[in-house]
Formats: C-alpha cells, sequence, structure tokens
C-alpha cells in the first residue's frame, strides 16, 4: 500500500533515492500562522549532514531546502508544505559494480523479493538519504511546539560501541563531533574510530532522546499511546534495531516498589517510567532510547549472492560512516518531534475542550 | 481522535472498560472464506487467562467469545466480524476506596488530566482486560497466517526479574504456567514467585517472539516497516518498556563484521538481523523481544496524591499477578501476528503480481 | 481492505448481518464529558423504525440500544463507546426460497462475485439494517454538535416519486409518517402509497437535509472538503443515487452573476452555494439533498439468473417499503450530523489556536 | 488535520498554490513494474491545459511534468514517485488590487476564518492550479488500469448552460474544443461561448464519465463503496455542486420496476444502477455524471465585502474560463482513474484469493 507517509494529523510524505534527482516531502496538517523560512532548516540539516568530521562519511551534501508550498510572506497558511532538496553530489559510478550483488545486512535482497526490481544506486530508497526529509519536518514540529507549548526535545549519544559515557553535561552535547554528553572521553572516542576506520570495520551506537516542557495528557489509548507511537517512529529509522521508554529493558529485573515513581504535591520521586503511564505523558521527561546497528557496508570483503544465485564477495569501497549512529542524533530528536506534535493535535481534536485538571504535579521533586 | 483501531488493512476496533458490562472488538478486513467457530479462541483466550495457576491472579474470567457478526455457516464472509465478551466475575467493589486516588505507575494521573474524567473500576479502559481481545483477533490473523501461507508465531519467556533461561527446549514452553523454556528451572521459578508474593512486591519479564515461515519481501518501506510496526503493536501492550528486533540492544557493541549475515546459495549464515532488512522480511525466523515492567499494584504502601491534591497512602489489595509479563507472552504472540496478517495484505495489495524473484536463500544454513 | 469504518477523528465501526444475532457500532474519538444514556437514542430511532406506519414496512423491531463502553455514571469518558443491538425479529424463512438467486438491484450478484460467498439471510450486510447504527452513532454527534456548537440538523422528503412539496412549512414534518413539509398534502401522499402498494410497485424519493448554526470555517482543503465528505456520506447510505449542494444540478444553467452569492456587513444576499465555498463552511445554512431509487424488491415477478446461470424469475414476498427514501431522513441527518462533528473535530485539531476572524457577515439578509 | 491526501491505497498527495513556485504531488503505493516515462502526463494535460482555445481562458501554462522519484530505467519501482510542475506564467500583479477582498463565490472569506491567513495570489490553494496533479496522477492510474485490466475511463461534456448534446458519438469528443459528443451542435456552442463572454458573464455545465471494462467485485462495503468513493472524488474538484451515479436523480420518479435491470444469461437487459449494486461494480458501464456552477470570477462587477468589513465592490479583470465545466472533462476522467485504482487494489488485499466467481453476466444484451 502507501507507507511513505508518517504521522496521523501533522504528517509528513517523504519521497526520493539516494541518488535520483531529488528527495523531498510534504508536511500536511501544520496549523497556520507559524512563521518558516528556509534558513529554519539549516541548523538541524547541519548537525546530520555527513562531512561534519573525519569521523563521519566524507559526502559532502548541499542540503539546501527549497519551500515549495504552504508558506506566503514568510508564515505558514495551513496548506501543505512541499520541501525539496536536489541531489547534488552522487557519484553512481561508485556503485555499478554491486548492482546485480546482494550486500549483506542491506535491503537489497528484501527489496528484490517485494518489488522484483530496484533502484541499486546509492541504496536507492532504502538509503539514509530519506532521513534528510525527517530532519527538515521535525525542524518545523520543532519550532511549533518549542513556540506553542516551550516542548524541546535533545538527543545524544550514549554509547558507542563499548563506550559509554562517564558523565553527562548536556552544555557539551553540541560541542563535539559525536553528541557526547562528557567532554573528557572524546579523545577516546576519536581515537577508537580512528583504529576502527583503518581496521575496515563498523560498530554500533546508542542514542538518547529527552523531551521537556510537555503538560500531562499527550497520547491515546489503546493504540495511538505516545510511547507506542515512539516506538514506531524511532524503529522506522535506517539500521535501528531497539527501543526503550524510560527504563526500558532494566525494568524487567527491577522490583515493583523500586520501579513506580512516587507521587507527591513536591513532584514525582523519580522517572523510571520515563514520562509515560498508559501511554499518556505524565508532564515529566520524556526519556527515549534508540540502539543503532554497526554500518552494513563495510571494506572487508564478505560471501554473498548475486541476484542469479552466483556466489560473489562483497567489498564496499564507497564512502560510508564507520558509525551510523552518530549523526543519527538529529534524526532521533525529529521522529520524536514529530510524534509530539502529532499527538499534540491529537489531543486537541478530541480534549480541546477539557478544563485543565487539577493537581499537576511537578515533573521532578526539588 | 480516534486510537482504538489497530492495523491497515486488516484492522482490530477494541472496546470496552474492565468493569463495564462487556468488551470486544471489530475485526475488519478479514480475507472471505476462512473457517471460523467460537471455538477457535478458547485455547488462546486459556493461555492468556488469569487464574491459570497460582503464580497468575485469581480472577476466574469466563472469557466466551461471541461471535456477532462476519460468518455465515462457520465460515467468514468479508464482513467485519465482531466478537463480544461479557465481563462476569467484576467486584467493583475491591476498587471503591481507590475512586479518588492516583495509583503511582498506573494511568490513573494521566486520564485525569487528559480526559477530565476517568472510569475507576478496575483501571476501566487502561486495564489489561484490553487485550483479552487483542488475543481474540489474534487468533484469527494466526489461522489465516497458518492456513494461507505456513507461518507459525510462537513465544516464551526469556527472563523473570533476573532470571534468564539456562536452556532452549521450545517443546516445554506450553507445559508449565511460566511459558518457559527449560523445565528443570521451573521450581526455582516457583519458589521464586512464592517468596515475591509473600513480600507484597512484584517482578519485570521478557518475552521473546519468534515467527516462522515468513516469505521474503512482508513489510513496507519507510514508515510502514515490518519491525517498525512491531515496535508499535509491541510497545501498544499495557506495562510495555522496550522493544528489540534481533540483536536489538547487543547490536550496539557488534561490530558491523559480526553483525551483518553473510548470505550464500546454501543460506543466511546467522540471524543477527531477526528477519528484517531495511523493514522487509528476508524469509528467516521474524525474532523480537519485549520488556514488562513490574505491576505497579502492590500491597506495599506508597506516597501519592488524591485528585484534590491531598497526600494519601496508596496500598492495592486487589487481586493482581505479581508478574503481568508471564501471562503477556500469547498477547505478544497476538500483536505479532496482526503485524503479519496486516503486512501479508499489504504486499498483496501493492505488489500481487510481481513473479516470484529467485534467488531465494534458504533461512539458515544446515 | 477494512471499509467499515467512518470518519477520521469521530469515527463510526459498524457490524452486523441483517439476520445475524446483533448490530452495532464502536465510535470513537467522542471528546469526554458529553451526557450520554441508552434513552439518547430512543427517538431518532423510532424516527427511523420500520413499522411507523402503514406506508413503510411491518416488521416491528425493538431497537433497544445497550450501551456497552465508554460512558461512566451518565457521562462519556474518552475511550470507545460500543453500542448494541440485537436483532429480535428476523424471519429468516421469508428468505430461504431466494438464497441462491441474484435480485436486481440488490447486492446479491456483486457480493458473490466479491467474496464468492454470501450471507443470503434479509440481505445480509449489504441491508439497510446497518443503518440504524449510522443513526444511533448520530444520535451522539447531534448531541454534541447542539450542546457544543448550537448546530441543529433537519431533514424533510422534498420529492416522493413525481410529487413535489406544494408548500414549506418546517413546523409539520415531524407530524405525518412521511416527514413532508406540507401538511394540506399528505392525504394526497397516502393515497399515492395505497395504490403504489396495491400494484406491487415501488417509487423513489429525494430527501433535503439542512444544518443551521455552523460558524465558518468547517471543512478542509483539497480532499477532506465539508461537501466532499458530504457527498460520500450521503452515497454510501443504501439506495442512493445522487447527491447536491446548494444549487446543485441547477447550477448547470445559471449564469455566474445569477449563482454567486452577493455579501454584505448585512448578510449574504443568497444561498445558492449552501453553505460550501473552497469546501468550507460559509456560516450559512448547509444544504444538501440526495435522491433515493426506488425499492429493487417487488412484488413484481422479474427475470433473472441463479448462481448456477440457470435462468429464475425472482418474486419478493417479505415485507419491504415501497419506497426506501421515507424512512431514510433520519439517516440522512445522521451522516450529515457525523461529517460535521468530524470536521469540527479536524478544523480544532489544525486551527484551535486561530483567532476568530472577522467580519464576520450574518447567514442571511433580513 | 491533513486532508491533502486522496486514496487509501494508492494515494496521490497533492501541494501548491496557483502563483507560487511550484506544483506537485507524491503518488505512493503504485505497484512496480510499470514503464513511465515524463511524455506518459503530456496528453491529458494538454487536454485539461488552458489556452486550448478561445472559449477556455488565455493562460499559457506550460504544465512540464518533472519525475523526482520512484522511477528506475523507465519503470516503477514501488517507491513513492514525486511530480513536479513549475508555476511559470504567473503573473500576481493581476491579483494585487483583490488581496484584501472577499470575491463572491470563491473561497476567500472561507480560508480567512478557518486559517486567519490566506495566500490570495491567484486564489492560492483553493485555486484550480490543484488540478492539474490530480490529471497528471490520474495519468498513471489510467495506464495502469488499461495495462493490466483493460479498463477505459473517458468523459464528455452533457450540458453547457441550458444547451443539451441532440447526439452522441463518442468518436467526435475529442474532435472539438467542448469534448460534446455531437459534431453539429460546435457552432451553436461556439456562438453561445462568444456572446457570454462580451457580457461578462459565466455559465455552468455537466460532465459525464463512463468507464468500460471493470470486473464485476471491485468496491466495498459500507463506507468505501464504489460509488461513495466516486461522490466524494468529483465533489471534491472545484466548482462542482453535485454528483450522480447512473440515473442519479431521474431515479426519484421512477417506478421500481423501470429502475431495476433485469439479468439473464444474455445479460444486463439495462443499466439504470450505472454499473454499481451495494457499493460494487456490477461488470457493466460506470457511468456518473457531475454538475458544475458557473465560473464565480466575472467582469460584472458585484457587491463585497473587504477583510477590515468595509463594503467593496469586486470587478475581476483577471484571465478566467467563463465555463469551468469544459476543461473539467480531462479532471473528472481522472478521478474516476483514481478511486478505480484504489479499489482494485483494495480489492486484490482482501480477496485476492476468492477463486473467479460464476456466472459472470454481459455487460449489456445484444
Amino acid at each position: 500500500m502507501a507507507s511513505n507517509t508518517f504521522g496521523k494529523l501533522f504528517t509528513v510524505t517523504t519521497f526520493g533515492e539516494s541518488h535520483g534527482p531529488a528527495i523531498g516531502c510534504v508536511v500536511d496538517g501544520c496549523p497556520p500562522g507559524l512563521p518558516l523560512e528556509a534558513g529554519d532548516f539549516s541548523a538541524d540539516l547541519a548537525r546530520r549532514a555527513t562531512g561534519k568530521s573525519r569521523h563521519t562519511s566524507a559526502r559532502h551534501e548541499a542540503d539546501e531546502v527549497e519551500i515549495l508550498s504552504g508558506v506566503y510572506e514568510g508564515v505558514t497558511t495551513g496548506t501543505p508544505i512541499a520541501l525539496l532538496v536536489r541531489n547534488t553530489d552522487a557519484r553512481s559510478k561508485d556503485y555499478a559494480r554491486i548492482t546485480a550483488q546482494f550486500r549483506p545486512g542491506h535491503a537489497d535482497y528484501t527489496y528484490w523479493h517485494k518489488y522484483g526490481i530496484r533502484d541499486p544506486r546509492g541504496g536507492g530508497r532504502s538509503s539514509a538519504r530519506e532521513t534528510t526529509m525527517r530532519v527538515a519536518a521535525g525542524c518545523i514540529a520543532r519550532k511549533w511546539l518549542e513556540v506553542r507549548h516551550g516542548v524541546r526535545v535533545r538527543g545524544h549519544l550514549s554509547q558507542l560501541g563499548p563506550i559509554t559515557p562517564a558523565g553527562f553535561d548536556p552544555s557539551v552535547v553540541e560541542e563535539n563531533p559525536f553528541f557526547w554528553p562528557h567532554a573528557a572521553q572524546v579523545p577516546e572516542l576519536e581515537s577508537f574510530m580512528d583504529s576502527l576506520r583503518k581496521s575496515g570495520d563498523s560498530v554500533g551506537a546508542r542514542v538518547d532522546v529527552v523531551a521537556e516542557g510537555l503538560p500531562p495528557g499527550w497520547g491515546e489509548p489503546v493504540y495511538g499511546k505516545l510511547d507506542g507511537e515512539l516506538a514506531a517512529a524511532l524503529m522506522s529509522i535506517n539500521a535501528v534495531k531497539g527501543v526503550e521508554i524510560g527504563d526500558g529493558f532494566a525494568s524487567v529485573a527491577q522490583k515493583g516498589s523500586e520501579h513506580r515513581d512516587d507521587m507527591s504535591a513536591e513532584g514525582f520521586a523519580s522517572n523510571h517510567a520515563g514520562g509515560v503511564l498508559g501511554g499518556i505523558s505524565t508532564g515529566q521527561a520524556l526519556r527515549c532510547s534508540v540502539a543503532f546497528k554497526p554500518t552494513s557496508s563495510l571494506r572487508l570483503p564478505v560471501e554473498s549472492l548475486d541476484v542469479h544465485g552466483a556466489p560473489v564477495e562483497v567489498v564496499t569501497t564507497g564512502r560510508h560512516d564507520p558509525c551510523v549512529g552518530i549523526r543519527a542524533t538529529p534524526i532521533c530528536e525529529a521522529m520524536v518531534a514529530l510524534v509530539l506534535m502529532d499527538q499534540a493535535l491529537r489531543h486537541r481534536a478530541q480534549c480541546g475542550d477539557v478544563a485543565p485538571a487539577t493537581p499537576r504535579i511537578p515533573a521532578q521533586r526539588p
């Protein structure tokens, strides 16, 4: 069917292949009156862009967003907002050799069986190139969430291969190319990545995203739960293999008396739930965590087949990040923002008349 | 908005509160011609039912399903299939005391803020009672998947609090009340649960689900990925805090050369991916894993507030499982089956004409 | 796929066959806090009910609605509202003879080809019995529209076979069994229907519906236009063959200077548009008109085929209205109300923050 | 919410304002393997284009379609197909005067109240410019329907103001600028239009569309009926005020014995139903008819208001068709094709396994 649209009320329909003429999206359902201009997309697209450092791939895609519709005199009008990014730096010849090969860990084999045809240039539709438009659409959601509700969404890397943060200082996350929350570890990360690149291998990563400022009440039972929608959104990102909300898999070994978050007039005593109960926001910080598998494209040869069933040795010589998770941080943030904006509109649709309830408990005790 | 419907082409709309007159669902989009009778629901509903052993809660709900529509002379007709289960054993008086209290770890506070009103009887709509209808609807999907495609979905407990299986024998899973894959550990589990119950506390659990027999090609890029839909489906189950596909969070510390699954004419060499690449099934076993938090309803008192903002001490005296994850196994299986059936129909809609592709690689090397 | 759900944000999923155990619906997305009880459905279901007079069919279905969920202490809670009506007066033997026959003008032949199976009892799912649940769901929408927005939806018959109203007095519509707006014609209608019944034939009808009190701004460009959604809703009623908004087909022969509605501070000068411009309400009365074909079930024999391809003569001896359009008036009203409520919620979702615009023009000049 | 997407399984999301940088659409859900190139859109876009004759407006929009995605080496790949048309001939200065005015018969007043802001350039989003993308997307549907199922969709004008066809010859429809089925009347139409243009006034039109070659079985009860979806699709076209299926409003005055279509092994005796029974295709020709109101933009002055509530006299001096219905013929065809393709995929999803039923009755008796 048609599965290139994300969201229910605030929808994002993306299109485009990695090495086609362009990628783009149509954002539908945006409230009117939001100031918006092409420059609003620059910062997050730069954060996502390849070529940010020597630890991500060396492609220098311009990623200049053109706004084709939905904005008049710098303000959204309520009509669909189409965004376009021309593909400028695609060197299709890099991929010519593997057109008929199934690259292990990639979607080559599965697209071939699903569609009977595939665009092999740079992974075609299955390339992470598509996430550019998620980040762009996410910029609109983030802006609206902040202006209208004071909600802020921020991510950081919480694991790189075997390495975990030795401390947490949110102010340094944007100051290093790893979105890492502990500045002192950056040299260690750099040398880890350098040796990884030399070895021709790759590694996975974990990204944490936190959204603050949510009111209690966003999210919908039963199949529109805030955490359920987040899981779908985050798992839909290329290379993601796991999603947690709050304490996630650690909850399995916890006692109930340990996991449940006490409430008092001074606030919630803790946030094991991650800001969601019964699929609805509590007003605490929304906490989620995402597992990225290691990059599948390696210089190291691997046994595989071609489309005729003959054995081949696949070696990927194109430019690829040795850890796709690093620059996935802004993508995860974008998906969380898209879910939140959609849920905000959904809440307003059904419960727009509900008088604010009391008591409202502070997100955290002092 | 309206979020009580699951699925796109094979949809399940559930309704009902824990202690209301009835719960039920409408299953829409089922292909015509599938034999179906009330007895088809008995086995899985019994597997899910409370009162199965002393380790789950002592409520003995009959859960007899009445088929109200969509079946004529024992065969589905293509029209919506409505299923009804009357609530017979609801003792609302058990809950009278906590009507005005917010139980920590429950949806009381969030429903209150979302809707300005809530049905406090047994958790109302937020109760796991709703999952009865997921299991019932899942029976239809499981039957169709097996009859039409030879697909089988099976789950087991893979962690109970701190305990993990010491072995894996699928034949014993249905032979013990824990859905545990290693028979020798059952006495240990029983004594663990007994001491837990005495302490008044609860614990989390992890459930693994495996689906075998899928053809390659099910699942849809980009926002309808098989793994994305599974994540949404499983995270929508009460008390779930995490979802993994394939190696899940373990992928983070893996090398790319370790994670990617080599392919040869003899088959895939491994299944780190969990049967999904690019959101589309590979034909290997689909593997997912789900984290359940510990039950929030405890005999142990906890600090909280009432709806007037006054401090209260909450003690739950009703009948509750000390580990909700145990009888969640058939619920997880049902959700996986619902996703697979929906994806099978979606695949047929768009790609019904695509000629079967070659080569088709065996799911696993001998 | 699954097409038994109507609406986007306020959804109605109906189920049930004419002679199955029950019919029902699930209403999802209703705002919380609306008073609702079983008695709220009685009046409109009685208006729709068969057996209202000798001019409609003689079946006396009780149509008592049971509320299964979504209401607590007489007030909606925001969770899905399930409604159930048991079928009590189905005499399946009436239909035994025609089980294998295709009745011309009915859905027998088309269901047979679509599904390869059909429930022949009383038309099965294709029976107008299903519209009972539309009327029931419509009662919820009508109540909310009136309480929340002061919107009222009213219908009347505007043509019965060749007869058109000789005058219009809204106060008499509910005072005669034809929903006819001119009392003096009622004897003429009665004798027309009596002679029609004697002849064994049937006739078509036209129903007009007017909704008053709408604010300007409801309805959505481009594919969610208020008039587009009305057309879908009304055309989905059994036996409908045409839908008009405002001047409808009469617009074809009009001049632009005649059709467009002048605006001044005193109000709109006319309402040729029927209260919709660009798919969005103007604040004037919403006017639509619906064409019902004559009943296809006749005592007069007709040439047809059976499922084996053999010629048969079909004679329908069951109880059938000689004009289905008469009691379709409350069904049309219900569908208009469902569309309006859905659009009201959709408008609130996207434009809930938009400050009320000026000038607001009176619906009609004094 | 987000209402710029048409269809369920074969979806078209359009974007763009009349005088913005571009208009475009994303077509999602197209089966893979369909040959497609930019030239496939030329013929129908030319049929729709302004400037075709002196009887339509004098704007000469190039309307060259660029395919941005979803096609690889001339064949669809199953991924979303984005189409882009740059706006080249927009003279925004024509509209400067009426920026603050509400033009009667247009969506100016309603957009103002809905969104609190509007793009006044050429009608912005409410312009019929958007229908360009419907026609483009329709070309894909038409091609697939013809190649895969042998279905052909053709329209013609069946009324122009007061004038109706004096004969019907399908072969002349494409030979005159009015899509008129009787060649001898063309001079009469030309002089009618000339005098209309001189008067500064406009007139309505009726368009008939016929689709031939449908199998029995397409369309879905209850809210996805083929006729219901057609009604929504056609009513969503700018300036449409009425939709009929089969005999439409004429059915109201018909007797049942006259309306129902007898069936025999030789075929259906007639086609009053218009090829749909119970919302499902019969295999006969699908017949529908659409009423277009007269153009609202006139040189004749009209009383109105500006956004400040002050009275204004509106005179439209831009280039406008005196009868928008004439070039609406290919738009109506496109919408019918989009509905049919969507229904074909929906049918395949649920009933892809149903064995072809017998008997299959010829569409019409010899």
